[in-house]
């Protein structure tokens, strides 16, 4: 029964060369397939999960688990509407996939697109968040690519359950490959997929720090995704006080254990309302916590950092030495310092009075999230749909060889078209 | 006198973010300062490559190195000219860093642009080819990346010698920031720049296989690049005879060496003039290998390996099983044979009537080409300046709070700007 993770890595790999082209409407008509199951089987999905609340039941009192692991595990009728809309959501956007990104005209006949692809086979690992199977499947879908899931073994039940409604629901669209979406469950595959660079091209991490800390030190493909949030604000010496107040205290609170909470918050020493600021934020509260052991610290709760500091240098320095290249935040009236900030602050997003926490794909319009990356490569930030691809160069001719251009027979007239 | 790996690292991503703003003005007058300075420190050059040729020649009467090698390690009149020329062209190219990627209204007064920004870190492995060393950091120079380079040993004095005119050349450059071109000597710096993702962005090994094997299985860092270099080219049924053989001819002999000429040669069992074709090869020297032992052969030489294949399907299925995801090409009349080949073949290049040997950053209109990548995220195919980018989002508000949008108190009105 237990299969091989090469074989199913190859499954993948065949599958995502089939789904490559698959059109827009078969892929479509795919998604509304699996959300209109989904909403016919929720009763048995709910069972499903039932059975793993009783079984996280006695981890959350032998102490195993936290209660918001335990919270995050159970689906209710709330998120299972929110992930049956969210798949027709994605089933709604435009597709990300073959997309003109470039036409050029290298020569008289000679033609380059650069067009929008599929990266290929996805290995996302996740922790006890069942609703991530039907987003993640949804996503993969609509960009084309196959993947293989592996989610935490607290939610098992509930994964199988929801994988097997998408597979029965991917069997009935005609034309849809088979093996696109696949899951896997112990740890042993996970090890071998950190290890599957000839099949797997891009891992996703979907959980705490730990996980993806532990990912990205032991695999040598892709990995998108942000260990940690250690989001800043800098009020700077002109910084409107109740702006100040009320942005702080949003990042903040509004929802403390989210990444782009604010963790750590500078105040320029001249700025003359600095006690008043502190005061609102304890008033909202908020637990100021000055000089803390760790500059590094993401407290996930309404604990805050503060520093004061001598400048915009020191605390442009501050962010780049000890922020996690999220999101980081200048209030400010002075634009000059606002547009210094925001060039020299290394972060996928600067941020000049707003709230840290509008970092998120749906806020910035991209209609769904694979979640939020801090790497230097390939997607930075919240990354959408396409993240999810890459591009090829189809080249058209007549015939033409390179020998002509290198002895000067002919020229290159590139020319850019449309 | 030897500095620690760990320090280079710091003062190079130090630079990174002094470089990461600077003005094209700035970094345009430093490429052609270092233009001005090679050219009037030929002599010194010529004399630091010789020191490095009398110690290869050894190298090659013993067997060590190859006399290809040796050739490319040797400086000469042209080489010369073309590397000062080359550094000239990347100054005059278009600055990648600072483009507005996209410019998105959220809600009045709430803009969203995405802006082109540069990676950070780049740690550049070669092997022996001196015109590398001022041709990554113009590059880098132009895309506001620091660079730590690690040349060949055999090449380690004309090395020195060049980054010493170009390091002399940046000093004299007003604004131009400390330490965004370094130099390391020895293996173990190798071992040490793999590991150190904490500040190192990006690695880009520019050698042969075995090296960017090495280095892809040893780092976690994003590596740009690619290992081999299997093109194949798939003659259709209905191709024309002359155009199969002149474009097999040039995508073999044209410069056998180059890692986007065609290694294997697929022929449709039903095209009429296969005979024909193979005979017109042979009379072009090329060396015909039937049934090789391993079809994932590298030749590097006028050898083709060949197969009859029964279907377009067959060819498809061949390529994507012992290609590299380089540069493949069908030959045809059929144009619905063509899109399906382009669309199924998953390579960074898929050809139609046109020799694999255009697959070039030059050719393709890119002015300057880091490399070719068989990479599927970030970039792929030949990449060009924007290859050394990333971005960041920059969100401009007037105290945007995020609670009122999740209260409804406000709603995101996304609207694409200009």
């Amino acid at each position: 029964m237990v299969e091989n993770f090469i074989d199913i890595a190859k499954k993948a790999k065949q599958a995502s060369l089939e789904i490559a082209d698959l059109s827009s409407e078969i892929k479509n008509s795919a998604l509304n397939k699996i959300a209109d199951m989904i909403e016919q089987n929720k009763d048995e999905i709910f069972a499903s999960n039932k059975q793993d609340l009783i079984s996280a039941e006695e981890l959350v009192s032998s102490g195993e688990i936290s209660k918001s692991v335990y919270n995050r595990l159970k689906l209710d009728e709330n998120k299972m509407r929110d992930m049956i809309q969210g798949i027709r959501d994605i089933a709604n956007l435009e597709d990300p996939v073959g997309k003109i990104l470039l036409k050029r005209k290298l020569d008289e006949d000679l033609i380059l697109q650069k067009v929008s692809c599929p990266i290929g086979v996805l290995g996302i690992i996740f922790e006890a968040r069942p609703d991530v199977i039907s987003q993640i499947s949804s996503l993969a879908i609509k960009s084309s690519n196959a993947v293989i899931l592996k989610g935490g073994k607290e939610s098992q039940n509930t994964n199988r359950k929801i994988l097997e409604v998408i597979n029965n629901a991917l069997d009935e669209v005609a034309g849809f490959p088979k093996n696109v979406i696949q899951q896997v469950f112990s740890r042993d595959d996970v090890a071998q997929m950190l290890k599957c660079d000839n099949y797997i091209n891009l891992i996703i991490p979907r959980g705490g720090n730990n996980l993806v800390k532990y990912i990205k030190a032991n695999t040598s493909i892709p990995v998108l995704g942000h260990a940690s949030g250690i989001c800043h604000i800098f009020v700077d010496e002109s910084a409107d006080i109740n702006m100040a107040s009320s942005v702080v205290v949003d990042a903040k609170t509004q929802y403390p254990s989210a990444c782009n909470s604010v963790e750590t918050l500078l105040i320029h020493k001249n700025f003359a309302k600095k006690d008043e600021l502190l005061a609102s934020l304890q008033l909202n509260e908020i637990k100021l916590a000055a000089n803390p052991s760790d500059w590094s610290v993401e407290y996930g709760e309404k604990t805050l950092s503060y520093k004061f500091v001598d400048s915009l240098d020191e605390a442009i320095e501050h962010i780049n030495t000890f922020g996690s290249g999220h999101t980081d935040c200048i209030i400010t009236k002075n634009i000059e310092n606002a547009e210094k900030f925001m060039n020299k602050v290394d972060s996928a997003g600067v941020y000049f009075n707003v709230s840290t926490r509008f970092a998120d794909g749906f806020r910035y319009g991209f209609g769904a999230e694979v979640g939020i990356s801090t790497n230097k490569t390939h997607a930075r930030g919240p990354v959408g749909l396409e993240g999810l691809t890459i591009y090829k160069y189809k080249l058209t001719g007549s015939g033409h060889i390179v020998d002509d251009y290198v002895k000067g027979r002919k020229t290159f007239h590139h020319e850019d078209l449309k």
